[in-house]
């Protein structure tokens, strides 16, 4: 089967999940709830939420009960794309193919709906894991790596460097510090919960953080190329952003080609690390995919 | 000892834990980390984390158990105040009797301030019941309810129904469903996580959950009629903002005097609830605090 067709079946999957705890929220339809919606439909490739459930199906044929954690991860990540994209922020204007939240529903229904989605995010896990007694602890343990990635640590912390810093010169080290925090945190926050939730030992939840580092370094390397040199209309969002606003990247300062190879070596480092366990070769393919992408 | 003093001392300790916490934040004093720390070391009375701790203290004599879980309750609600203050909220200028967030920080690392408290409210109380896995699922039913409260079912969705209805005329069973969400809800979350802690029986967390109700539904007519005959220097905020923006509030609507009778009421049905568990008494006292507070 070829791995595009896959994913994409997959990514249905996933929206089957994302509605159904969507429709099945309490609440009288307000606007905050639309808003979130709004955002949680736009769409997206659902890989955060993917990488999860699979790296729980590394270990357990039935990674049913990684779903609610995989909805989160999409909560968190639709949540931080709303923020991002605020006029505060990079004042973004165009989303998965869409006007940006703030635009469609008003700067404040914007930050709410991101409250809204990160707040869901940890109802709807813990949720779960009231409802499944005997596997609290690791959805626990899941839970903490989900927050650890996507909090001052993680995610947070990476973005709230790449704006203290945005006016000024940036080196390799630095930008690699803010990737590393703000992408590749949360995708290592996802292999893990995916990994202990699956009933991965210890070394197998170590190599799966691993390549979630390696992988979102390189993900964020292929993301600043395709801004470079990618087609707006396949993106779904604006491209060129980074070099209008004088933004560092990867191949801005190594250039295009470098930037690329960089990328294939933290592949090939995530490669290695999941070979022993990656039985479906889902993890490997993935790489491969991410470098090929266009969009 | 005077409910007063008694209240101040506690709230020592909780700046104690606050700091502890801040403190061993392993990252490198970014300016979000600063913004984040500037707004929870504003102060205020840590009623919510007062509450938590003190509801698990009715049923367990040790509750340090409990102080993690409130100093989430404090994060999340330095959050909320952060957004609800933005430009694109309420505006406001003072809080706590400091200029707010984000005319100190910025817009942009205000927005990241408030996100990086909420998540490092579920980072603090995951991190906790990980390490004592005893207790796991007594956490997770803690982390569970607060997050309850904070979201869409809670005091996000009052945030959003509020704002969505600025500009219309409310009447009182509009604005009781509003205070329910916004304030009450995370009241409730509060004290039911406490008593979930200190493991009280489901008929005691229930009761609980009917105190923090009717309590924070008193609250927030105190706070109401606070704005309206409330004295700026004492409170450390805007005074008077609900009337120069033609909000409906308890006693624009029903007469200051018809509001806080409306207060007692809440406060008597809420002491009413507690009265058969509340042996140091201080859930009857905070009552009565709340009423007759003038800051």
């Amino acid at each position: 089967m070829d791995f595009n067709a896959y994913l994409k079946g997959k990514a249905e999957e996933c929206n089957l999940y994302l509605n159904r705890y969507f429709n099945g929220l309490k609440n009288d339809h307000s606007t905050v709830y639309e808003a979130m919606r709004y955002s949680i439909e736009a769409g997206g490739k659902r890989l955060r939420m993917i990488m999860l459930t699979e790296a729980c199906r590394l270990f357990a044929d039935d990674y049913t009960d990684s779903m609610p954690f995989g909805c989160a991860m999409e909560m968190i990540h639709a949540y931080s794309l709303i923020h991002d994209d605020l006029p505060a922020m990079d004042n973004g204007t165009q989303r998965r193919g869409k006007p940006c939240n703030h635009l469609v529903y008003g700067e404040d229904m914007a930050i709410l709906a991101g409250d809204g989605l990160l707040s869901c995010a940890f109802e709807i896990m813990t949720e779960h894991a009231i409802a499944n007694k005997e596997n609290s602890y690791a959805y626990m343990r899941a839970i903490y790596e989900i927050s650890h990635g996507a909090g001052i640590s993680g995610m947070l912390l990476g973005q709230s460097i790449d704006v203290q810093t945005e006016d000024k010169p940036k080196d390799i080290t630095l930008l690699e510090e803010i990737h590393r925090r703000k992408t590749a945190a949360m995708f290592t926050g996802a292999v893990k919960a995916g990994a202990i939730i699956g009933g991965g030992s210890e070394k197998d939840i170590k190599a799966m953080g691993g390549y979630g580092d390696h992988f979102g370094l390189a993900f964020q390397i292929t993301d600043d190329i395709l801004d470079e040199t990618g087609d707006m209309a396949k993106l779904g969002k604006d491209t060129g952003l980074d070099r209008k606003n004088e933004k560092a990247t990867y191949s801005s300062l190594l250039g295009v080609e470098k930037a690329r190879a960089t990328a294939k070596a933290h592949m090939d480092a995530a490669k290695d690390l999941v070979r022993p366990i990656d039985r479906h070769g889902f993890f490997t393919n993935l790489c491969n995919y991410v470098l090929d992408r266009d969009r």
